[in-house]
């Protein structure tokens, strides 16, 4: 006799392939159980052996009945649903994460430049000297036109329910940046445990940008070091293959402090070692290795003459 | 002897044309007080007329000198910057925040999308049945999954820690309705002093974008009703003219209830009924007539059948 289980239960089979006995499966969780039920039945018969692989064809003609195909849909469904509540990982989070962060940077710039029309009627010298974003919302969110002005000023005096519109605007795109903050220090902490040598490489905003790129440490720790320094500069590539114009040198990890603080005839080299490392941190977190990033580091900084900031 | 004033001051002049007395003005405020200038030299000297057109060419010369010309470009600039400070009119703080409302869309609409598939890791059934933005982003940041949950869900089960960037997110979503209904607000409150008439017949939203595409007041009050109709169809216009392809029927009108709660078959009727209407309502607002558009409402309401919400 023989035992055998699929997804809607376990079964006792006979030599000629009849059901003898059976125990079916409620839920998903039974099926995941399985052997727990293949003992119970061990129990209730002896010497029950496995399905031999040439026989398995014909049994499957004893699942052909209405009756069964009802649970094979049930459960299928169901373990599919199981799979997708699995399947979400650190790379789904990291990969939503550092999208919004880039999203909120076009957000950014698209108030960024609002503000500065609109305030521009108030006071339009402001605009021109303060050409940090963040500071020039900074400015108009929490100080008056008079504690501001240095000398006169070109803008019209405006009546404080004008002027208040403005300062919301302002107040909207400093929120806008503490979230961009807030995004930023929770991708460091998933980050940290996840893949902390592509952390410490890399760093936070470059280490996700070329997860979300590659789709996940899975991927990226399977590229080659070239592919992972061309990354995110896929653009730039196929036009070199396709025009011959000049192939790109780096992608994501051009702003990586090693590459731009090299000297621009340097770039390419520090930008293929960088990526070369990049792809050993990578293989080492996902084949949960030892944390050998800071050495890495180190020697590409010492090469590279790269100050520490 | 005459009498003569320019930017720089106010002059006596000899019948040779030479200058025998002046009042050399400070700063533009004086300047815009020549007259009260032009008296004391009235005073001082007697029989004073005023330079006839015929030797103006010949007293041109007289300020032809070095100590002159600063003092013109002085006074000149001043008078520039005078005279910007009082070009910000009402037509452009309505354009710019009216700017800002349709900017604050596109924000809305990018941080939306992004929301909707992050939390779709968490909980893929609520953003499926929730069309709308602004409600799917309340109940993101207002509830828990718990709360929010009908039967089961396929995604993951995330740890607070990873749910709260979320909700984060969906806080920043709402605070960005929550500006642009502060900004239709202000708009209405503005334009109820400055436009009446538009803002009834048009509405907050439909009476400011008409102000934004024409520029200003006094030119939407200048335009023709067929422009009016069709302001904000620009490219479906050219696109019309160049290719023969049907000619837009409304622009920025489109949106109007009078428009949208009509048959398709009628509605460029209604929309050039609306435009001739809108027309008029400007040139009642720009040129300070009565508040008749009441009465044109009620007119084309009837007339469409259109049921008042």
């Amino acid at each position: 006799m023989y035992i055998y289980s699929n997804i809607i239960g376990s079964f006792v089979l006979s030599k000629e392939l009849k059901i003898i006995d059976s125990l079916e499966f409620e839920d998903i969780e039974d099926y995941l159980h399985k052997y727990q039920f293949e003992n119970k039945l061990q129990e209730r018969h002896k010497n029950l052996k496995p399905l031999p692989d040439y026989r398995e064809r014909q049994m499957l003609n004893l699942f052909n009945e209405e009756k069964y195909l009802e649970q094979f849909y049930k459960q299928n469904l169901a373990l599919a649903k199981h799979k997708l509540k699995l399947s979400v990982t650190e790379d789904q989070l990291i990969i939503q994460t550092i999208a919004n962060v880039q999203e909120l940077d076009r957000v950014i710039n698209l108030l960024s430049k609002r503000l500065r029309e609109w305030y521009s009627l108030y006071y339009p010298e402001l605009a021109q000297n303060m050409t940090h974003h963040e500071k020039f919302a900074e400015m108009v969110a929490t100080k008056t036109r008079k504690e501001l002005l240095q000398g006169k000023t070109m803008g019209a005096d405006l009546d404080d329910v004008h002027v208040k519109q403005m300062t919301l605007l302002a107040k909207q795109i400093l929120s806008s940046f503490a979230l961009q903050k807030e995004h930023k220090e929770y991708l460091k902490g998933v980050m940290e445990k996840y893949c902390p040598n592509v952390l410490e490489l890399a760093g936070t905003t470059i280490g996700a940008k070329l997860l979300e790129l590659s789709k996940s440490l899975k991927r990226l720790a399977l590229l080659p070091a070239s592919t992972v320094q061309l990354l995110g500069a896929e653009k730039a590539l196929f036009r070199h293959l396709k025009t011959g114009a000049r192939s790109p040198k780096y992608g994501a990890i051009f702003h990586h402090p090693i590459v731009q603080n090299t000297q621009r005839k340097d770039r390419g080299k520090a930008a293929r070692l960088l990526a070369d490392k990049l792809a050993l941190c990578a293989k080492l977190d996902f084949f949960k290795g030892e944390f050998l990033a800071p050495k890495y580091k180190k020697l590409l900084e010492e090469k590279f003459n790269v100050k520490k900031d």
